[in-house]
């Protein structure tokens, strides 16, 4: 390893109080070399998908040997085991509740470790911050070259869940759903080109994609087609299909956030929600 | 000092502002090799206790050396003296305004110093940001390795306040305050294992927790233990007794913040508030 | 370049998203060695004015050879250039949509060049993410030592737009704009001693600031001198004039923000919008 050894941080800690800085004291003071690169601290408190999309989108761009330490974690506690996967390229710290199911979807070789040598943890081990007395330690000695065989033995029926997929409803007509309303009040769906190939060719039969009241009828390919006011769908830079709107936020336009339905309507199919 | 030297910031500047972003390049001007680590920027607008509070919890996870910059100053500007802290393992910058009270009753042997080496400082200094013009490069020449002497002369008479200590009402009453609630909802009481021994035992003699209007009679040790909508008490990673619930916001469910009142009664006592 | 090469963000992502984690990853995995400072995330959404801002006060105090990346970029997709602006110290890499004006106007010899080398662009490019595909990525290879020459070619047409500007009235009466409330509620308004050197003055000839409802008669010297709830103007750290109040937000008690105007009248004028 002869890269500086990077430690990210996704959690659902937020930025308000002190756990941040003190699992970042506590990997210092094991790894004082460690580069700490806060991915995000706002993940929905205490929603493992929301953490599992979140590490899911920006893990990959980081240089090979990252540590990934991903604490979102509402069993903390209770014996939920605390895991260390490894792929070709990364390793990622986290509880065994299903946080890092989109990253054994996407990784064709992994490994996974149930970690049990307590002597890498902080004593005591409170039962209430793992971050600080389990996961943080761990995540800083996997930094500094300790191997990952020595945290515990590998292990085959950690937690996965799948992510929604989006589901045909007959010939014309699919149902999908929204993962999650960004900064900018894009509405990213679950829907990717593979999906709904029938959207993105270069002369698209009629479709209509229909979220909450709205009916759209366009997908652009920038943010900056779009008249003032319009909502539209376009490609995100994640490959999922988004409700956006120009300088605006669509989610406030559309009046719905995380969880809505979006359905995709083929030459003319009614939706079903809204047929009479 | 052979570890790279780690500056730690903790603030009330938020990050909607230039203002971190500032302190950061006054920082690596002065010494590129710092490594810089946000403890929180949160601290409430002009609130010196919450700070103390923050500080409190993180700095004792860093690494020896470590510099530890904290800046809630409402009385920027006026007479109130910039002081360099320095215990055994770390150094502290901060305005004498009691915003490290809570270091001075943690460490065994602290040296107290008013900084008034000039020479150090931002030059011109303004009357509003002295995080800028006077910490922020004391903090970096600290950490660069200049000796804390240089900076002024040790003073005994600092500002130190009293974190509120819960109190004895009577034989079978103790009242403590809830310090803060935390991103989870949790509300941190200032009740220690110390205050109420007879909570935490093996077989506990009854007790009732009460809060607004809510009576607890159970304490657990793990959050999952919580049934859904339950409010509980939990002693958590910094050793104080807290209100919390199993993945759901406590502070919400009781409708109580910061300041409000806990009351510890034994053996059926009546809750002064609630009596008849 | 013997200093540690950092690389800051300035940009108006929020930290709620993955966004920064990816563009962190990118910039690490191209140089290692990269030390990534954050300046802000949360520039409002889309608001370039608001983005010149925030890296106008900040980009000065960092380091010789310090690469700023700054993104603000609502016309993501479209043909508006990528830039990299070089100043005698720093790099900026931007979209060429005037998020760098308040640079231009301070610095006296600025080269800007088109960036139009793909080769540095992570592929493929998306219509949505050029924070991650191309603005980071040059950033980074600048941040390794990559000459700027060698990303595109001098131009002299980047987009340019002047910030407000106080404007005189009449003899007696000028008016500028609340550029900004900070995060303590302070009014940041675009009025500078040059602009309005009889508020400054040893002796100041009788004045009023007028903002919404609240007359202003006295410019203080710090927060601190401030009465409970009283409204006041101070010269700021950044050499505004500021309407504040003392531990308090002038924002709320006077209930403007943003885009408010402010009049200074002298010698008794009336206000226009409040005469009779």
């Amino acid at each position: 390893m002869a890269n500086r050894s990077i430690v990210t941080l996704t959690t659902d800690f937020g930025i308000s109080d002190h756990f941040v800085g003190t699992i970042k004291g506590v990997i210092l003071e094991i790894n004082p070399e460690a580069e700490i690169i806060d991915i995000s601290h706002s993940v929905q408190a205490f929603d493992v998908l929301d953490g599992a999309l979140a590490i899911a989108q920006a893990y990959s761009y980081f240089p090979a040997s990252t540590v990934h330490l991903v604490v979102v974690d509402p069993g903390v506690g209770t014996t939920r085991r605390p895991i260390i996967l490894s792929t070709e390229r990364h390793h990622f710290v986290a509880p065994d509740n299903g946080v890092l199911s989109l990253i054994y979807g996407r990784e064709e070789r992994v490994h996974v470790r149930h970690v049990t040598a307590q002597h890498y943890f902080l004593q005591p081990i409170s039962n209430t911050f793992h971050g600080r007395d389990i996961f943080a330690p761990v995540a800083s000695y996997l930094s500094k070259g300790v191997d990952s065989e020595k945290f515990g033995d590998e292990i085959t029926d950690y937690v996965k869940f799948n992510a929604p997929k989006p589901k045909p409803v007959d010939q014309q007509t699919m149902k999908g759903v929204v993962l999650k309303a960004d900064r900018f009040g894009n509405l990213i769906t679950n829907i990717t080109p593979q999906d709904a190939p029938m959207l993105f060719g270069e002369n698209p039969a009629p479709f209509k994609i229909v979220i909450g009241k709205h009916e759209i009828t366009d997908v652009k390919t920038s943010y900056a087609e779009g008249e003032p006011g319009e909502v539209f769908a376009i490609l995100n830079s994640m490959g999922y299909l988004e409700i956006a709107a120009n300088r605006a936020p669509a989610a406030q336009i559309v009046g719905t956030a995380k969880g809505t339905e979006v359905s995709i309507l083929l030459n003319g199919a009614v939706a079903a929600g809204n047929g009479k």
